[in-house]
């Protein structure tokens, strides 16, 4: 059974402002709860459908209905389980090596992607400015895979934070340098921009390496590539001199 | 005003199977249909709540009220248009260049990212699986941002047509060869496979290039990279030394 208190408790969790307010997040299906218990996550408690997580202590674990499952689940279709876990305190910046920033990514698919590219490619920071859609929203936390285990995450005011850093600043423009003929260093700051505005005027006037992705083909007439795409081929090129 | 039999017709093309009956698909918001219409689209009918679109015949058009609009949206929160096209008949596959080839991808958003990122690499071809969402799913036409209309795209029975090519054929794999350090042709199919499953096995056995995007950092703890990051990835390795 899940309780009247608890539903309400883990509904609110899909929204920002209680998730702040109660310290917690949520996430959903046997893997990502798996990368999370074994990670440094807290776990506040486990409602699961099945007979599973035997490693969980019964006093944090429910077995629950289905239909409670449903009541709980931010899911068209839930998974077998869902678990509350405890939001870690932010760590520093970790500021050597390659690092993504993003400024004011707002979709949660997007920024799961960008997650798992960073994971993928030993990405050890993101940066996120404080406009960029929550680490914790659920949609962000199912989107990660797993990988939000694994990278450093830090909201800061992205204006302040890059006038004051020692790294080279990079961002992407449609007349910035071919990024393949351009020699690109180990460290960095790399600036991801909005879907719909790109990166921000004030952003873009600290950005003293301006990088573009060339277009290929006769047309030359694709607007834009999305920006978790992108992060990805500019990652690649950072990255492939590297193996 | 919208006529209910309208309202029937546009909301049933959001289903496939009503699509093959009337040969019709359906495209929202101002860029996109503009796309279409200077593409070789044919127009059937366009609805928008603004007095735009100067150059499409008044017989062709109708200026309906925002109600009226978010009865024949497929959209949450509806754009100010939407308009009817014919399907085209599909065109026999350009086999020259680098063609992707897709092995049941599943999701829409993927579908069109891929499709954008094909257009931006000047692959002029897009092969899918018969399992393969459907290029005219309302979702996919919207996650094109018109690239739809740059690319053709065909479904084929993959297996069947695979064994008769003469190009050569890649996949990446965990095990195959680093891509980075490749020798990589300008000719050939590159075949990306479904989000869960990856490329099927009749399909494997039939690729002689595997290739593999290297992961980094100590843990390389990553599972995988989305299906469409992937391909953009791969399609900047093959293009990156034709600038």
């Amino acid at each position: 059974m899940v309780s009247k208190n608890q539903i309400k408790l883990i509904t609110s969790l899909q929204q920002k402002k209680y998730r702040i307010i109660n310290q917690m997040f949520f996430a959903e299906g046997v893997k990502v709860i798996q990368e999370l218990l074994q990670s440094n996550f807290e776990l506040e408690h486990l409602y699961t459908t099945q007979h599973d997580f035997e490693e969980v202590l019964g006093s944090k674990k429910s077995l629950i209905h289905e239909n409670d499952l449903k009541k709980i689940s931010a899911l068209a279709t839930p998974n077998s389980c869902l678990a509350v876990f405890k939001i870690p305190e932010e760590k520093t910046i970790i500021e050597s090596g390659l690092i993504i920033a993003l400024d004011d990514v707002r979709d949660p698919g997007n920024l799961g992607t960008i997650l798992r590219l960073c994971d993928w490619f030993g990405v050890e920071q993101l940066i996120c400015s404080k406009e960029t859609v929550d680490i914790y929203n659920p949609k962000v936390v199912q989107a990660t895979m797993g990988s939000i285990s694994r990278v450093n995450v830090t909201y800061v005011d992205l204006v302040e934070y890059i006038s004051q850093t020692k790294l080279a600043v990079f961002g992407t423009f449609m007349d910035g340098e071919n990024i393949y003929k351009s020699n690109l260093p180990q460290e960095g700051i790399v600036i991801m921009g909005n879907e719909a505005n790109g990166i921000s005027q004030e952003i873009e006037s600290m950005i003293k390496n301006r990088l573009s992705i060339p277009r290929f083909g006769n047309l030359q007439k694709a607007e834009s590539l999305n920006v978790a795409t992108a992060t990805g081929i500019i990652l690649s090129e950072f990255k492939r001199n590297q193996t």
